[in-house]
């Protein structure tokens, strides 16, 4: 364990938009210390580590074995997931990986594996978990304010078009489609609240941006080991984002309302809304939180969550999606990896 | 076609909560007549008949071949519809028959050949149509005010409970839980809004309340011949009830919230909402605006809307996702009768 | 005091609008007990205590010297206010009289003299105090939740019409217009909040609706004798009834929503809005609630809150504004009854 | 009047907060040129030139008589507004003074007579009707949709403090506190709306931060000559900021929501809520409004709305409010300058 007074130092690996959110955000942690960043563009780098009076490197390589450092967040595209967070793993250094964790399941597990070879932890990133009113309904559920969660349903998206000619739209950095760049943090979200999932089917299609194979919308029904069920929607024609996901209980529910401008949380009984919690004009303070989380499970010798394998199923639970789209069946998301579901999902009629 | 100066002069059969209703609604009607009303509990039927002031059968036999009768409002459990509608097509009585249209597939096929074969009309009740806002959305829809339509998502329900002891919970009689009772709304305004479907996948359960073999949630997602998608789902355990549905375009979206106490319309662009039509304070109209463009269609010779046709759709849209749910496949529902789907509900990946 | 098992003993003076709606709260009241009814239009008297299977007497004088009548709520018109509950409370009878208390301060003053002398209690009718949404703004501006009081605003109205050939729109059964008829709710729970006032200043007048010499809408502001300020306004054509209310207060706000359909209170911070009670699905409570409320006081012989005093100053405080009206300046509101204001209402510039 | 190919040369006096919104705003406008700026402090007008690359003077009087300049933004503290538009208005340049007009009554009517004498136009800073709702208020209520006016309620302030150390707390820089800062918005468009005021009656106070003499809040109820009455509000402890106002009239209402983060209007009849015409997601376009407007009635020769007789007016309904405060008496406003209400604010009663 660290000594409380020492600083968790830090590694960005990749610059982009995500990356100097979190660099700022380490910065702004008084429990953390921006070491150094590496971006394969050098100018970007340089001029960014000129600006945060750090150091630069161009390859993640010198970065994972730096004995300097204690964290590396990666914040690459999908594709270059696996590999780096792979190789600071086997460095031991503790890795806090964008969502989704990787392109592919393959991938991913190949990355828990890793984590579970190292002394290091794997956290994957999870943003929405820190939402406050996500954070608030997270609270009410577990002092049972709605009783036993019965069922799920969520959406996410944005507008896109903003994605043009990013990595996001070419399948092999991204390794899919709005359902596994956003739709991550549904899922992610569903099987926290909900718990562990055992099948799904889904449909995704390219309905209106010219993206194929890329889908730009996805739409997936989970059923948990427990019995119940989610819905979960991605898109990126849903103009009115960003995110918005109830839970129902036996007793009540909640309403989890992140659509521009509004962060609000409506807790109901089984007469209608009783009480709204109101975050829309505060500050969100998401990325700090998380950043926090993870340096308290890094300083008292704890895995933070969500873990690399929360990511892990996260991904199978996408990649559970397309299978479904592609072979109008059901997908089995709780076997032994790579096998097909065989039993698969029932109704109950 | 009928002189206009004429009144239609209807039957009710059966005096539930929805043919009382259906009943109130005629007698506030100047274009429409009651002459007789028909139910098996003879103490319920004399005692209206009393109070309004019109004729009583215990048997709706004799009330399909009565001569004064033009309509006749079939408002029984859903396993006499059929019969009832039927036999009074045969004796060329015009007929609105509730929602869900039958039991079954087959029974809703045998209705709609009953009435090509008749000299009067079938209409479906399809009450949500004539919701204020789902009225203004369907204006709007029509002059492009959100362009293309790419996608819908809706749910319906209730708090259950309220049906303990009737016949909704009778699989004899209901021939389905909620999906087919309160999604049939969904399912409809889905296909009126999008265009017809060509296949489903989805999962029904019993979750909450102890109804089973009945399911108290059920979830759908359609595809449409054009290859658009729409989400739909129902339950007795949506304590915020009552009906909520989305509208995505090219240009924009619509959003229909009929929770209660509202009764709203809100338009957005592709950078978020726009504009409000708050109905909310205003009396619910939906009964009477049905009745009239029943009785309108009646007087221009025309075909009402949703007919028959659109209420077997209905229940074969219902029927495709209990299919799904147990066979964990999707289902085709634009082939022959029975036939099951082979090309299946794929994906575009 | 009371034997607790033993019922309060009621009878109702006025059998209108509000008189028949105190009658089904006392029915159903498990602690209180309807023993006569008292109307002067005999038909309307008779026909509803047959009904209510309780006596019936034409003569209120009948009804303050019986025995067996522990209780006599007066929901007569306001000029008959004075005298019955004069009467009733020389018989020693408690009292709960409609708000506003009487037509005039003098006729409120000769109440309250009349409670002091007797050894019944009397308590005003103060309906809005027991809306959910109040008691829960009540209880958090006790608990310091929004720090000192510093200010309030708030209105009152409807859209008038309804009251078109009612005693309502006769001067001299009423009184006044709508500041004494609406704004007497305002005026009460301004002072309620806000502690005694000392000074007023306002305008009344006839706008819209052809009713002069009574106001369809008047303006006040108010100032305690701690120097915090109000605005209370009322009016017969606020299309968007019922009544708004603001606590302004060191630390924060409360807002008090009853626009129809509404029924919230939303907690903010310096910052915003935090906190939204809703209360809107809920059945107003707020009759059976004030009920409970004198009848508790009455078992525990502790005066009934708001008293005949409160009444009488909420009369002074409609009073003041009606003064100020006419002679353009302010009015204390502090002095010996009928003595007019000499520091008068003075800003602090 | 000027050849639409040339631009309007504008030169900007007082660099602070207003003067570099209004720096931007003429640099984003095409049809404007941004000739020089003027600030007293050297540092900051130096650098601000710099970056914009125009000319910098430290002196008002060299600007105003520059050939290459035809208007001038009036961005100081209030004390300076008189002289240096006085000065600009004499040598024929164009001014846009920010609201107040003046820290006086006798210092507004200064600049109204220079801007008579001037063949250059004055118009006064009235951000508020360029706010979209506001606009679409306007809009509405010259259509007709909500009938005769009747009466105008509104309310406007921030949660102070942020004018800390600033000429805001002044008495000798400003004039006035919140009533005549903030009040200003609300008080012109209460003119705008109702037309032409008589009198008022008020009160203003320092409620909560020690800035007295200067209130933290004021309260004026005014008449107009047509005998409609208006509320109008303000203070620096709202914590809700930040505008609210509501138009009443015979055939329903407009609710003006600037509460954070809401822009919106909403219409409503006579029996409630209608229409939400929703701009919360717009980035506020008012300033580019406000100088295009500026900038068209100068080309066409007409003088600019509001115009300084317009300002004059506020500050003057500001002042009534100051004075009855003082005097506990209502003052009228629509009498030679200086001399004091006679016939008074009397009420219909």
């Amino acid at each position: 364990m660290f000594d409380l007074t020492e600083k968790i130092r830090f590694a960005v690996v990749g610059c982009g938009r995500m990356g100097t959110r979190r660099i700022r955000t380490i910065k702004e942690n008084k429990n953390a210390e921006l070491v150094c960043i590496c971006d394969s563009i050098k100018d970007i780098g340089q001029a960014l580590s000129n600006q945060l009076e750090c150091e630069y490197l161009a390859d993640y390589r010198k970065v994972v074995t730096r004995r300097d450092v204690d964290c590396i967040v990666v914040s690459l595209p999908n594709k270059f997931h696996c590999e780096t967070t792979v190789s600071a793993l086997a460095n031991h250094k503790h890795v806090l990986c964008e969502k989704p964790l990787a392109r592919t399941p393959q991938e991913a597990t190949r990355m828990v594996e890793a984590a579970t070879k190292s002394s290091a932890y794997l956290k994957v990133g999870s943003n929405l978990r820190y939402f406050l009113n996500v954070q608030k309904a997270r609270e009410l559920v577990d002092r049972g304010a709605i009783g036993n969660l019965l069922f799920t349903r969520g959406w996410i998206g944005h507008s896109g078009g903003k994605q043009t000619g990013t990595w996001f739209l070419d399948p092999d950095l991204a390794g899919g489609g709005t359902f596994l760049d956003n739709g991550s943090h549904i899922l992610d979200l569903t099987r926290w609240f909900l718990g562990e999932v055992s099948e799904c089917i889904g449909v995704v299609a390219t309905a209106y941006w010219p993206i194929a194979p890329l889908e730009d919308i996805g739409l997936g029904i989970f059923r948990t080991l427990e019995g119940k069920l989610a819905f979960v929607q991605s898109s990126w024609f849903e103009w009115a984002d960003y995110m918005y996901m109830e839970l129902y209980g036996s007793e009540g529910y909640l309403r989890i309302d992140n659509r521009n401008p509004l962060c609000q949380l409506t807790l109901g009984d089984r007469e209608g809304a009783k009480e709204v919690f109101d975050y829309s004009l505060l500050a969100s303070q998401s990325y700090g939180l998380e950043l926090e989380d993870f340096i308290q499970a890094i300083r008292e010798g704890k895995q933070p969550v969500p873990s690399g394998y929360d990511g892990m199923r996260v991904v199978q639970m996408a990649f559970g999606v397309y299978e479904s789209s592609k072979s109008s069946r059901s997908v089995g998301l709780f076997e032994q990896e790579g096998e097909s579901s065989s039993g698969a999902m029932r109704g109950l009629r």
